[in-house]
């Protein structure tokens, strides 16, 4: 048997840690089974009710409310137990150290004016203000908070812009700044691998990866993992792609992230190419189809995004292969008009993210869908063996006569600048598709600045003759290539990326000894300290009310 | 100024053959500039109005018309040319040959009574009649149509899979059985890798390049598009396996889909996991995290398909890669508690389609996600630092007595075989988290009939000392990782699979001259003959009605 006695502090607000060590120092109490101190937050109330934590005396606490519990043998055991919680409390405080701490951020700029950087730690709901008094202070900011609402996360990065300062946040787990991590970081030796991560443990896999094989971190620069969702628009990962590209130690760029709204990854792709070096990918989750295009190499999880970033860092310097461009595509668009549904299928994949926008009657994404498939948009995939096409109709394998018309339609549209055709050799098919299509191409080439390409598919036995067919489309003007993979890369190095908006950041803060500002968690200043870096830690407190005896108790803490 | 003109001819139906080559031969009589010869649907009218070749004549008109217009210099060219529409058929049936044409497939089988096989390519409403005739006189059928309605596919394949017979379709355009190829064909050598695929142009693009890489094919096998849908369940898909599991000659087993539903993905790869030699999947859209697991290579486009069977075709005889198993998990469960949320995220995505099912609340698909986090279900994949476990508390990276508990409740799950841990070590971390999970670890295995793994992720510089911790936990019983990639690698081969229900499909017609009988278009016949396979073609009709004088005609010109 046991029993469980619950107490409620309202409005009492404790740093994270206090709250492990007290709750540590409860369950050790004699008699005590289990103990629990957290804010009565609902997902913590539930987690206390499911390890039989939870008493009747915890009913109507909420968030801002400290919820102690204890389950000890009998009763009396356990209200002993709470009743020494100040006690615990007091004597973590006479353990502590007795370094000056100034109370506020401003306080510790006018002690540490040489600090460029601000780690922020506190609440979500406090993290915000806190964090936008260091930008207007133009301090970079490490905003580890999570909780932080999503309008406050888009103004603060609008702030941040404005301002030229990195807002790496919120909910941002792990940096290495100038040699020094900050958050959760693994210590690596430095190099020429500079790393834009939304996700923390993603970073934190491939730095270890990388050191694993021999390589270095330049920089490495968590983003927040929203901040690759459409409303943010990847405002910082677009800021840390620039201060990688601007410095002089980083070779080769990382970019990783869980999968990003779709618009948001053409822009940082776009940006991404306009990089002189390689840029390795890997947005989770979405399908590579090409291993590389242009200096762009796709990785299709955290240890091949190490292993593609060392061995490009290695080839940095190397003469790249000569790149096939479209000379008429620049800022116009590509229509496919495919036989194959599955080459179509496999290019939509193929260009999604790099081409924009991209539409097709054979979608990968819901969004992607052409409105009607007889009037193409932007850049257009069409499969005409679909359905829609092919209704008491021949499969356009065998009959050329409805892709010729829109071979036609397309070339005459004065914003296309390159239509692709596949021509599938083979039993069954067309016995000489190249004498329909190739004069056809030819006149289009002739008639519009438009290029065509096309995806030959067969073998040297099949009956049309596959050399012949390729002699044949080439003398008409095309392009010939034999995978989409191929296709895909021309096509993008092609495409004249957006320009993009200037995001200037201050680079001052970069490559000198890192100086900083910690407010929240008292571990991340130790860290600092630890590591060789200036640093301050704020004696933080939440601005308003609550609990005044457990605040007070708590100021005397920290200050202590 | 031109003008033009249309006739309806009601219920009248033509092979698309007989239209391509009339409106061929319209538009090329004097005067005309345009024609259209087709089946009024309703595609089809939009495709003539996008022309300019629909005219009032044709409202009115249904998918059972036969529509002819002619865009042409002024009316009396316009009309002289369609009253010209019955001379030029009469004139392509005089020049028809003369062979013998069994009127049905019942006369047909009489005629050829080895042929195990039958190409079905009349339109889709009258397709699945003639499927089910084919089937239920035991033969193979390679059903070209499409428009099929999805119920008559479900019941197809079911009456196939009693009778023992392999149903190629609907909407499958392509298959080498025998060394012939069936519908579109590319020619290729005869080898050892056997194709299985839900995508057309997907099966000829990769026999095209495996012919290129100087490999062969042994058989290759269309399914239709729908094939690996929920409903079809992959029911063509699994006989094929199971034939080329069964064929002597291949070695390599290449399977490649449009994404297939998640549950039918499952089925398949779990079958395809207890066949012993090497089998390359590509999923088309679905992310590739992990190349190899076991048996299974995963490609991540076409050409790469066809280059992982070739190399895979040339080491096949190699001795495997010694591999690392679970012992306790058989058909138990797998349940990951996490630290960090992208190695989550990547564990899902690893195992998702190779460990069903699977639940977490960091899901990849939105029916993954876990109802409620605090109880697990499946295999669980659990982000411990997500916000509902972290409000008002320490980060698990800090903090293991979340993770501890949550270790104790899962270890004590009987259906639980393999419990996961990340340990994510570096700046901000605790500073000794094998100090308090190891016994953790040590007291869960020793308890109950569990094993752990742990994921450790850092650096021999890390405070934590990487090769301490790694000692400390292995000294505990847990089996420690490095990456996602070689975990997935081992849980996969470690899930017993589960046990297939038998799919016994006839070899008979495997792996001897073939015999088939075409049963729609014309040219599939020629094909045939051409190369070398011995066939006989069925002057086929629709069963009923329509316009008799048109019937007529036609009849005669398919007759003579």
């Amino acid at each position: 048997m046991s029993v469980t006695k619950c107490e409620v502090r309202r409005g009492a607000y404790y740093d994270s840690v206090v709250l492990m060590h007290l709750q540590r120092a409860l369950s050790q109490l004699p008699g005590v089974h289990d103990a629990g101190v957290v804010m009565a937050t609902e997902a913590n109330l539930e987690l206390l009710a499911e390890s039989d934590l939870l008493g009747p005396e915890a009913d109507g606490a909420g968030a801002d409310d400290l919820l102690l519990a204890v389950k000890a043998e009998d009763k009396a055991q356990a209200e002993a137990a709470l009743a020494q919680v100040d006690a615990l409390l007091k004597q973590r405080r006479s353990n502590a150290g007795q370094t000056f701490r100034p109370r506020s951020l401003s306080g510790a700029i006018k002690s540490l004016p040489q600090a460029e950087w601000v780690l922020i730690s506190v609440p979500g709901r406090y993290a915000a203000a806190v964090a936008r008094e260091a930008l207007e202070a133009d301090k970079h900011v490490f905003l580890y908070s999570d909780n932080v609402a999503l309008e406050d996360e888009v103004a603060l990065k609008r702030l941040a812009g404005e301002k030229g300062m990195l807002l790496m946040g919120p909910d941002c787990g792990t940096a290495i700044i100038n040699g020094v991590g900050l958050g959760f970081a693994n210590r690596a030796r430095r190099g020429a691998i500079g790393l834009v991560a939304a996700s923390g443990t993603g970073l934190q896999a491939i730095t270890s990866h990388i050191q694993r094989q021999g390589a270095g971190i330049s920089q490495a620069i968590g983003t927040g993992g929203r901040d690759l969702a459409a409303e943010v628009g990847g405002a910082t990962t677009l800021q840390a792609l620039d201060v990688l590209a601007g410095d002089e130690q980083t070779e080769v760029i990382v970019l990783v992230s869980k999968p990003p709204a779709a618009e948001v990854a053409a822009r940082i792709l776009a940006r991404a190419r306009a990089i002189a070096g390689p840029v390795v990918v890997y947005f989770m989750g979405q399908p590579v189809t090409t291993r590389r295009v242009g200096n762009l190499h796709f990785a299709f999880n955290l240890s091949d995004a190490a292993e593609l970033a060392v061995s490009a860092s290695r080839d940095a310097h190397a003469k790249p292969d000569p790149e096939m461009r479209f000379e008429q595509l620049g800022s116009r668009f590509v229509r496919g008009l495919f036989s194959g549904g599955t080459l179509a299928y496999e290019m939509v994949l193929g260009l999604q993210g790099l081409a924009a926008p991209l539409f097709s009657n054979v979608p990968v994404r819901e969004e992607q869908r052409l409105p009607n498939a007889l009037r193409s948009e932007g850049h257009t995939i069409l499969d005409m063996g679909a359905d829609a096409f092919t209704q008491g109709r021949l499969h356009p394998m065998m009959d050329n006569t409805l892709r010729i018309r829109r071979l036609q339609q397309e070339a005459g549209d004065a914003q296309v600048g390159l239509v692709i055709l596949d021509v599938v050799l083979g039993e069954g098919s067309h016995p000489d598709p190249a004498a329909e299509l190739a004069p056809a191409i030819a006149l289009a080439i002739a008639e519009h600045a438009v290029e065509v390409a096309v995806l030959l598919v067969g073998t040297e036995d099949d009956p049309q003759d596959l050399s012949g067919q390729r002699e044949q489309l080439m003398k008409a003007g095309a392009h010939v290539f034999e995978s989409t993979v191929e296709l895909v890369a021309a096509i993008v190095q092609s495409i004249e990326p957006p320009v993009g908006e200037p995001a200037p950041v201050s680079s001052r803060a970069f490559g000198r000894p890192l100086a900083a500002i910690n407010v929240g968690l008292e571990s991340f200043y130790d860290s600092l300290v630890g590591q060789g870096a200036e640093a301050i830690h704020v004696a933080w407190r939440p601005p308003a009310g609550g609990n005044e005896k457990m605040m007070a108790l708590l100021a005397k803490l920290k200050r202590s």
